[in-house]
């Protein structure tokens, strides 16, 4: 089963991905930091069961497993897949994944809040990923005594998902918004109406591929569609405004651009993975304007490229190492 | 058939190319710079007739051209394929030349002296080269009385090349020497030693493509053996010296660098004159180190892409243009 990164349908040429997030807890048990060994495992096989017990198809769809029998490289390389947190992948002790084949969903168990639902899809499609992971928290919530307020709504460890437990995002591609230097200004006025944007890879101002999530915030007074509709106004402007940008450019220039990272990625012996991300994002940009054609949906390099992922295929080595292998699998990919 | 830049065996690593020429006067006739344009025609038709009476088969492979019936873009396009001086292409008339085929054999009548005799071969070929340019140089004096001083020797306009009136020169490719900054400081011994270096292509300290002639500038007091043995020793210690810096190379960097180009120059949409010659000299040092396999000899990546030799195929245009037809071009030869 391939998954978001490798869609089977064309995607749309800014949004690459977007994703879901529910955050419930179990009545009566403590919240994850103050939880016991015991306690993880009780959390786990509650949710089990009650995944198991459902006749619904999507429910058949999940495995349960064990973060304990998952080897480092890989939980890692499922950070870098966008599966599970960076911090789940360092603390999966007593921990535990409900995750289907194609890993669109996965449900994290023992992370900040006993059970976090993730509906990760290719493009943009807030509705379909909304609508997936409420048929699971229905079967979750049907099954076990889930915390919730009448007033406040579904309570979690950290009072910024007390309400809905939402997080909704958008993996955006704007090369043109970061070119025209827009996005920091871009960037505050959303953060005024309770969204977030921060780059996906990279640090500082210049996201590496220029690759961007957009976030909701609130989570309190404010129902589940209020929040995704919020969001998608302001996703669709920016992917308006980053389309409309595209449209002004030199087609030549840009395709000369586009064409040398791919003749750069084919041919390089020796790849970083900044490299990488920053060629991949020209691919990206070209494949969606229609001037490069490379039979491989360019996030698939980026992902395939990253650190784990890599030593997941060649095994473990230093970064040096691994820019040769990178360039070697890069050049196999394309 | 082929030219020069195209050999048919794989050429020096180093050595691109050898070229000798003759400068020769027949006597009663004024230098050319005080020549009236009849004594151009005059000039033309003896030596015409000469080679036309010559038995031998070298002769029968020359062909008879008056410059006037060549057009401007080819008179400079064959300046680009070293065939002609800048010079002489400009004035044009009332000149000729004879040349064969695959014109490695060129003859301008009514440059700086009436006849220089060219030989340009691929490689390092010094004693072929001078053999050939020796066995027409031997039917001109045959047919024609040349002007010939007992003391002195052969008589030329300019005084730098009385005597011999040979200049011989190779063509080397040196970007390791380059590289080290070892070429200024080898320019300055080699000039006491009666040679010159100078780049090729591009302006200043820096040739583009790495591409430098060294040359003999003794043509008086010295046999024509003398000069190319005492040119012959120098060029061979700079190609050494090259080649072993080649060899302290780390493999996998040099391929990588190499290989960037190629794949540059296989997919880049504009590519100016300076940045062919600079991809494509990466190309020759992966080549000669068998690092890139590209079916093509990069020198012709060169040749082909200057702009008099692409306007010929493409017809006039200005340089913008010239620079998209370029990539084409060499994408179309790669």
């Amino acid at each position: 089963m391939s998954s978001w990164y490798e869609p089977i349908e064309p995607v749309n040429a800014v949004a690459v991905s977007t994703r879901i997030r529910l955050a419930r807890n179990i009545k009566g048990i403590p919240f994850p930091s103050k939880m016991t060994l015991e306690q993880f495992d009780k959390v786990n096989n509650l949710v089990r069961d009650a995944m198991a017990q459902s006749d619904l198809p999507i429910a058949k769809r999940l495995k349960y497993i064990s973060m304990e029998n998952v080897p480092e490289i890989e939980r890692f390389a499922m950070v870098e897949r966008h599966i599970i947190s960076k911090n789940f992948a360092s603390n999966y002790q007593n921990r535990a994944i409900i995750i289907s084949d194609d890993e669109r969903i996965c449900i994290m168990l023992g992370e900040e809040d006993h059970i976090r639902i993730q509906v990760l899809l290719e493009g943009l499609q807030f509705e379909k990923a909304y609508e997936i992971a409420e048929t699971i928290d229905s079967i979750l919530c049907n099954a076990l005594d889930i915390a919730y307020d009448n007033r406040i709504g579904f309570l979690t460890e950290c009072p910024t998902n007390l309400g809905t437990g939402l997080r909704a995002s958008a993996m955006l591609h704007l090369p043109m918004l970061e070119d025209r230097g827009e996005l920091r200004s871009l960037t505050e006025s959303i953060s005024k109406l309770g969204l977030t944007v921060r780059g996906m890879y990279g640090e500082g101002t210049k996201a590496l591929a220029s690759l961007y999530q957009i976030s909701n915030q609130v989570t309190l007074g404010i129902s589940e569609k209020n929040a995704i509709d919020n969001l998608k106004i302001i996703t669709n402007q920016l992917i308006d405004r980053e389309k409309e940008y595209r449209k002004q450019l030199n087609t030549l220039k840009i395709e000369d651009r586009c064409m040398r990272s791919y003749g750069i990625l084919k041919n390089a012996r020796i790849l970083t993975s900044a490299e990488l991300l920053s060629r991949a994002s020209d691919i990206l940009l070209g494949v969606s304007l229609g001037v490069v054609k490379c039979g491989i949906w360019p996030m698939k390099l980026i992902v395939e490229g990253q650190p784990y992922m890599l030593m997941k295929k060649v095994g473990e080595m230093p970064p040096d190492s691994r820019d040769i292998e990178r360039a070697t699998m890069i050049r196999n990919l394309l």
